[in-house]
């Protein structure tokens, strides 16, 4: 708790916030950010027996388990999970309860993919056996390969390759004079979020849709097929949601609100995230020969993927029969929730999530992450017995129905929204682990935060903390993108930038429906594999070719629970507004950016137009579609923006300099009403980045930095009115967007600059 | 003729020189450059009539007539074409010769490639005939598959895929801890030129060296197989030589000399150009089971093919067996050479060649070039008989034994070394031909002149001329990597750049070994294949995918027939040196950037070693080798050559400067004798870039501001001298290559100061 009396006896009181310079005092000697130097040390010494508790041995059992047999909602296994987790959680002395839901989740009645022209193939749509993977037989309780959501249909048609199925890639079809209207399309994964295929192919008249895992890119290329690697087999199927998440996730008949059992529902039919067309998942051992059945012209470079074939963009010859219908059931939801009451301020929320469900028997996804929470909760439960006093409120979440929709996450935050936003500060989630290096996303106002933990957290295979692992990644790793800039920085030991939220997880509704201030943790880098939503991520998997040593479970448990910890334990709540306000400084600049690139390339393709240049490059053996010149962008007023974004920086740097303050004077004056009054302001801040009315045409995405791309699905889109406004060319309402944002930061900063005003009044 | 009474009646010497603002005059009224209007007007009639003669229906009978068998160095076929040009030159009436040259040249006597381990398989090392295509049967006058210059050999051990097997793919080996010390690699074409890939495999101790077309490159990836499509077909097998050109082109037992029956000639055992190592093409039916053997890790991204197979270094347990025995035999050319005796100056040569040897039909490679400069030389014969005199002497040139190592050429360059030092003005090369746009390539005191005449040349398919098509190609064409910067250029109606020359063709030794200002030509990139060096690229296949209605063929002989005409015509050589300089300038901030960015690499990279990034990085579960540290490479002196290109800028303006007066006072002074004395400077200026010691450990190489790279083969290095010694890290010799380069050019500065001076002197 909080010692007022330790204060006054003149030590100092380090309340060490906005530190984004690299620590001149050792880590271990330094207090912790919103804490005093002795509640810093009693806090440093709860943290490091919890980091001792997490037990590899028990997570190995807990994944054997928990993914023995297939769990997806609805199935038994499902609901014998949540029940074996609440028993857990009840053994170890937590007060926990299932919270249930009855939500709409469909699954496959009749299922045909077959071509009819030019000559006759049935895709074989099953997933084999595979010998000595004793789970992969269990075909009596697997769900069949389907895409959740996709509409009953029954249709035939010429089939186009479509690439990844993401508007630019229409483009390209239309500069070849291939349309896809009455034609089936044929995508591959990646690229954009699946939901967005058949989205996209319906808004381009396409009337069936078929996506399949291509082997360059997670199949033979990457490296060997399961079981002699950890690749995709030529029959192995990526099952997965397409409801129109971007819209809003959950049950599509209740959106809004819980699916309680008196929750108004929609008819079926008036449910918008459902698919327009019919859509289905397949393998490449299914694809080859309907790809290799397609002629016209060779496809670009870029849309090649690694079958022995030669890959054309069609129509046809190839002729498609695709024929689906659903059982459009209700399923239960069995949500697994605990709660560790707080001493001192229990009206505080810090919660941490990951889900339970899996669309077959789920080993990495999700019970790679699950297993960190449960051992989160039972070092927890440990330390409660030996007197850990966590000041605020510690809900632990163990979601169902993340799969087919974030269902589960979606309908309890709905149904719990007028509390959480009073209550909720920050909810922390995770989904798969592997192994590798640590990824960080979130609220930039908990960047600085997060970094602290990772300094603190041992890599299991380095020898060298997880925050200097992931620092060495973005120096000289191979797989990000960083810029020289960014590496730069990363080497000069400044807090590690965090990706920002786009969807995927069970984080969404807390960040973008409800504005809760979020983190999504895991690792990764050193577990490439595909097997993700096919029979074979099971246990026999994961233990050959992911974290078979559970170390980086165990570093997972480690690092999230370190958060909520921390975040349960400190005086003032350690959120930092100098990176937010250093972020979305550069969103703005991106989107200014933006504007003025769509209207650079607009003047410039229009000049080629003029200029001939199309027509001199036009190859007469070959059909292209010359451009047509478009409309000039207007030049788009961003001054609302730049005035919302000068007060943010200025209230973040009125915060720094406040915080300052009450360390310099000891703070003595900080007592526990005045601090509680300065952490629900702080609390509030990322309340305040909702706008009541949404994003533009979904007003269930409330938030105004972070949000999925509409046709990204998962891929964040930050400044999204307006960015998106931008991208689709409508420039009007990227004009009214800029103003409703700019008012956001405007409203932003007045918190903000309110929480600094509050703590220097308590520390005057 | 130059008509000098004209210019004493007061008509005003435009001789248009240093054009490189688009011109404000039409292009058809103004003055070509180096022409008075007169003689001018003069010039584009005889173009004018000059281009309407090439036939694209003859070139198909030639085309026919020279492919119809295989014809590669020493077959019965090689000789009957030549003595087929040489009739066909006469009989046009033409004086022409056939020069003979006797060279080394090793054929096949045994072929053997088995995997011994893990199973056995036997490579089948044959392309097979093709159904409808009449030549691809000629089984028994085909040269077997193999690369040319590959020593004797009967080695086993075991595969390592070395991708494109350049040094950079040794070091990613040598990071993943393989070896290729006792081994066989295999090594995919691209990249490099496919001697670089034997001669860096020696190199890092390999014992032999595989070399295969990978589907992903020119086979199904790209385009439907032949005879479906233009692509390669999965047992075509790309032949070539793999002689050491970047150290000495032509005959390897007579470097520096032509292969005369007298010449003395090396012992094989001596000759260094041969490889260290036996080297075979295969097909990628061959290459897929030895890849499939492999074993260890899988390879980056960007090491893999298109093969359904997972990619992975090795090394084994794949083992491969490679018997090589070649008969090494004397073999003779057969040069056609044709000369039309220059009217006013027989001394100043203009050249214009291509070969006629194949490896096998070589319908594309070589004889759609061919074809071209038959027809050029038929039109200007017929020019000669309306009365057409040109001032220069032109010279056709025919050359035989262009694919095993620009025998032919070099040979004849050797042999007439001196002669041509004195007379030879500028060499026109072009090679295989094609559908598309105009590829320029050459010394930029050509730039702006090739510029000119590309201007005038219609397109045969867009209905502009194809100065415009290229100009459209280099502003939104695809294949190219133009700069935003060299877009924009483009786009202002500036000269297009044209490429530096490197090798692969007949214009080395003019250009390298005796510094003759040269030019290659080409159309292509809408002609794309598979074919390249394999018993497919023949007349079947030529009139089925490529310039089926040799409409570009015709386009190439009116390009290169009206560039030959106008330097032959000219009063005044039409070189330029603003453009050169500019260029020569462009090379100068490369080097030093190069030297800045290895400077910057090694510290960066040094820093990262001793913050143990890369020990942080390491995964405990695969083997990798820890970078070492380098010694930080020293600031170069790059004064020399700053020094040296202010020089050559400020004869530049000189020399622009003079020409300016001369069209401004009329140039009524400019007597035969003066514009001889201005021309022949103009001529020897090219020679000022050679250095008697030529590049370091390659004195064959004399022109010090381009060179193929002794790493890529074909590829250019400019500043060869300077550029190689900072790739190879060689600091000391790269300061004193700093200085040598400086002081050529200075002295090209002083030549081109002299011309100018001569130019300025005669018209005052």
């Amino acid at each position: 708790m909080y010692n007022s009396s330790l204060m006054k006896t003149g030590v100092a009181l380090v309340i060490g916030l906005c530190i984004s310079a690299p620590l001149a005092i050792p880590q271990e000697t330094a207090a912790l950010d919103g804490f005093t130097a002795e509640s810093s040390r009693a806090e440093r010494a709860w943290e490091a027996k919890f980091r001792a508790i997490p037990d590899p041995a028990l997570m190995r059992a807990y994944m054997e388990r928990l993914s023995a047999r297939p769990h997806h909602v609805g199935s038994a296994y499902d609901r014998n999970n949540a029940e074996w987790l609440l028993a857990k959680l009840r053994e170890w002395g937590l007060d926990a309860q299932i919270e249930s839901f009855d939500v709409l989740f469909p699954t496959p009645k009749e299922r045909l993919i077959e071509m009819v022209a030019p000559h006759r193939f049935v895709a074989r749509i099953e997933e084999p056996t595979v010998p000595g993977d004793p789970t992969s037989a269990q075909h009596d309780e697997q769900l069949p390969t389907y895409n959740a959501y996709s509409i009953d249909g029954d249709v035939t048609g010429p089939l186009v390759y479509v690439n990844h199925g993401v508007p630019d890639d229409y483009e390209t079809l239309e500069r070849q004079g291939v349309s896809v209207k009455g034609a089936i399309v044929i995508a591959r994964y990646g690229g954009s979020w699946r939901g967005v295929k058949p989205k996209v192919a319906a808004e381009h008249g396409a009337i069936g849709c078929l996506i399949y895992s291509d082997p360059r890119d997670d199949g033979f290329a990457p490296g060997l097929p399961f079981p002699a690697g950890a690749f995709r087999p030529k029959n192995g199927v990526q099952r997965g949601s397409v409801l129109d998440m971007p819209v809003y996730p959950g049950d599509p008949l209740t959106p809004g609100v819980g699916a309680t059992p008196d929750a108004k529902r929609l008819p079926i039919s008036e449910a918008v995230t459902l698919t327009k067309i019919p859509v289905m998942p397949i393998s490449y051992a299914d694809a080859q020969p309907l790809l290799e059945a397609l002629e016209g012209r060779t496809v670009p470079a870029a849309w090649r993927g690694g079958l022995p074939i030669t890959y054309r963009f069609g129509p046809g010859p190839a002729k498609v029969h695709l024929k689906l219908k659903f059982n459009w059931d209700q399923k239960p939801l069995y949500d697994v929730i605990a709660r560790i009451p707080g001493a001192l301020y229990p009206d505080e929320w810090i919660l941490r999530g990951n889900h339970h469900d899996a669309w077959v028997n789920g080993a990495e996804d999700p019970v790679s992450g699950t297993i960190s929470v449960m051992e989160e909760a039972r070092a927890m439960a440990a330390l409660l017995h030996e007197g850990w006093k966590p000041k605020r409120t510690i809900v632990f979440c163990v979601w169902d129905g993340e799969e087919p929709g974030l269902l589960g996450s979606t309908e309890w935050v709905e149904t719990h929204a007028d509390e959480l936003a009073r209550k909720a500060a920050v909810y922390i989630n995770s989904d798969s682990n592997g192994r590798g290096y640590l990824g960080m996303e979130g609220s930039h106002s908990l960047e600085h935060f997060i970094n602290g933990v990772a300094r603190d957290i041992d890599d299991p295979e380095s020898g060298v903390t997880v925050w200097k692992r992931a620092q060495a990644e973005r120096i000289a790793g191979d797989d990000r993108a960083a810029s020289p800039a960014d590496r730069a920085e990363a080497r000069k030991g400044r807090d590690l930038r965090i990706g920002a939220l786009g969807s995927g997880s069970d984080f969404s509704a807390f960040l973008d429906h409800v504005g809760v201030a979020s983190l999504n943790l895991g690792f990764g880098g050193e577990d490439d594999g595909g097997i993700y939503h096919s029979i074979y991520d099971d246990f026999y998997w994961y233990t050959h070719f992911s974290d078979t040593r559970f170390v980086y479970g165990r570093a997972l448990a480690q690092t999230a629970g370190t958060a909520v910890m921390r975040l349960a334990g400190a005086d003032l709540l350690p959120f930092e507004f100098h990176n937010l306000a250093d972020t979305v400084h550069r969103y703005v600049d991106e989107v200014k950016k933006l504007a003025s690139d769509k209207r650079e390339q607009t003047v410039e393709r229009n000049q080629q137009i003029d200029d001939g240049v199309f027509a001199a490059l036009e190859d007469p053996q070959l059909t292209t579609v010359l451009p047509a010149k478009e409309t000039v962008p207007p030049f788009l007023n961003f001054a609302p923006l730049e005035n919302g974004l000068a007060a943010l920086e200025r209230a973040a740097h009125d915060f720094d300099h406040a915080a300052s303050h009450a360390a310099a004077d000891g703070g003595a004056a900080l007592a526990h009403a005045q601090l509680k009054d300065v952490n629900d302001r702080l609390t509030l801040v990322e309340r305040t980045f909702l706008s009541g009315a949404g994003l533009p045409n979904r007003p269930w995405f409330q938030h105004q930095i972070y949000a999925p791309g509409l046709y990204t699905g998962y891929g964040v889109k930050t400044l999204p009115a307006v960015r998106e406004a931008i991208e689709q060319k409508q420039w009007k309402l990227a004009d009214e967007q800029v103003v409703r944002v700019g008012k956001v930061l405007e409203d932003a900063a007045a918190a903000i600059a309110a929480a600094a005003k509050a703590l220097k009044t308590a520390t005057e």
